[in-house]
């Protein structure tokens, strides 16, 4: 037997590709610096449905769709399914999942769910449990919202620390067979719960979380952040991100240049976003958009994704506790 | 690499082990007729908490606790620790993962994420990602009331087709080295709507994904039902396991004396359950509870246990929408 784990760490020693992605985003995100990357932009941010919900699940069925079409499949050839996303029950995937018919294994990790269902679609394709495996995630500023805080026609004021959910999704396609992108190693995140109660302070809850996961990262793989030409965060947004940055230098391991936070910049200039974008599309469409093309194009060799989730429960949160998180971070390699 | 595929199921090749189990049961299920096999009975179903959430949390902890102490492990020794439950965000899962501290991979597939926790960690192990992995899942009757119908308190009439909401959660310790108790095979569930649209019928909503399930495992494995010593369902109910037995004797796999569901079964005689137990708790009390144990009484060989989930969700029955099933099945086999 192979043997795949190093330290805390997952090597995927078969070296699964990524065959196919598939991108669809709303119209906030359709204003910001990576909207070229996306596959279908969508102006109308409850795609004419009658409720956020429904748009949602539109949103990723699209993202399915395309990266089905992309990789000349259909739904049939899917050995698992590995999705997720923000809502209760996680209704978007379950609903998805009826209509692609695959095996279905459905995830919830909050906002690092995009990493997550990549890790376990990769992990299942690399054990020769699956030939063909996808993973899908989605999110929807306005189902989030009312969700987990207010519903949006409230106009309840937000606070300065307040992020944005990124309406879409994003799907990949994992194949042993095709595909110069390779999932190479991934670390999975532990639960790290330091006191935060605010839920306009997501990404300080998760900071810490992102940290550990990323430290463990460079730890099991023996490699320093400058291994990789891009090192993604899912949604810490600008505080959040500070203190990772902080945190990894405290700890000897200082993110340089090649460190950037995708929630930051999928809404980088696109005015009333807050401190930057969050939910489970927002690392899924910087994965499936701007990493995987940037891959194909040869511009990018080696990219992290740590995707970061805020495990806030409004329930919980009534209750007096505090928000975990969670970060799951994955490798991508071009394979020459 | 080991082809680990048959068909649209998994083989797990190098034969991971259940090394130990971990239960914890409340008062209704205390006074059913497996109560005998759960290593805990709690006699207060608040377990001395003030909200149903943190008792259900305490539950799950008691579980894992258990079952930890009994492989002679702690948290540490945890390479994954694949949990959910029935809770919005999964907060039992998550919270409890924070304090066991291993990586996490959260899971939510209704009542049938216990099979799914099973499926994910022994996969990891069979694998080589993981030397040890843990699954466990909680269910509250309590806690489910109030988020899926009505609180408790309120004292609204139950619907004969009603079912009851196991209080109690079960963990499986998984290893490549030690035990007798091996995961041979799994077929991941396919997500299927036939249109139910009433939340008091659970079991006749998940019966149709319980014999898909239960179909193509036989078809991939060349198996037939009598292979089994025991095939359990997890929380059909006595309307929906006679939907399901009506099913597979439709499609020429009848199922014999050997086939019990997990939810009419753990509360037989019980009075006020209704047409059965529900809730990830149910199977994963009886996996980890009567069908281990008796694995290692030598009074079981071979199990298949067929965790059924309704993905049932207030916001989406209040949208019109019906409430697709899904089931997940995992073999077990005592190697000598």
């Amino acid at each position: 037997m192979a043997n795949r784990r190093i330290g805390s760490s997952l090597r995927f020693s078969s070296l699964p590709r990524i065959i196919a992605s598939g991108t669809a985003a709303g119209p906030m995100e359709s204003k910001g610096p990576l909207a070229r990357w996306f596959d279908c932009l969508v102006p109308d941010d409850m795609y004419g449905e009658r409720t956020p919900e429904k748009a949602e699940r539109r949103f990723m069925r699209d993202a399915a769709d395309i990266a089905l079409k992309a990789a000349n499949l259909t739904g049939a050839d899917i050995h698992l399914l590995a999705a997720g996303d923000l809502l209760n029950q996680i209704v978007s995937a379950s609903f998805t999942a009826e209509v692609i018919g695959a095996p279905f294994l459905g995830m919830y990790g909050a906002c690092s769910t995009s990493a997550e269902a990549l890790i376990v679609a990769a992990s299942h394709v690399d054990a020769g449990f699956a030939d063909v495996a996808m993973s899908v995630t989605s999110s929807h500023y306005q189902s989030a919202e009312r969700q987990f805080r207010y519903p949006v026609e409230l106009n309840v004021q937000r606070k300065s620390t307040s992020q944005y959910t990124v309406t879409g999704s994003g799907a990949l396609v994992v194949s042993l067979q095709g595909g110069r992108v390779a999932v190479t190693e991934a670390t999975i995140g532990r639960v790290i719960d330091m006191g935060v109660r605010d839920a306009n302070q997501m990404g300080p809850a998760m900071a810490p979380a992102a940290a550990d996961t990323m430290f463990r990262h460079f730890a099991d793989t023996g490699r320093s952040p400058d291994y990789y030409d891009l090192i993604i965060s899912g949604d810490l947004g600008s505080v959040g991100s500070s203190i990772l940055r902080h945190l990894m230098e405290e700890r000897g391991v200082p993110l340089g240049e090649n460190y950037r936070d995708a929630g930051v910049w999928i809404f980088d200039g696109v005015k009333g976003t807050g401190v930057g974008g969050s939910g489970c599309a927002c690392s899924a469409l910087v994965m499936g958009g701007f990493i995987y093309k940037q891959m194909l194009n040869n511009e990018i060799a080696r990219a992290l994704v740590v995707a970061t989730g805020a495990l806030l429960s409004p329930l919980t949160w009534q209750q007096g506790e505090s928000i975990p998180g969670v970060a799951h971070a994955v490798a991508l390699e071009v394979q020459l």
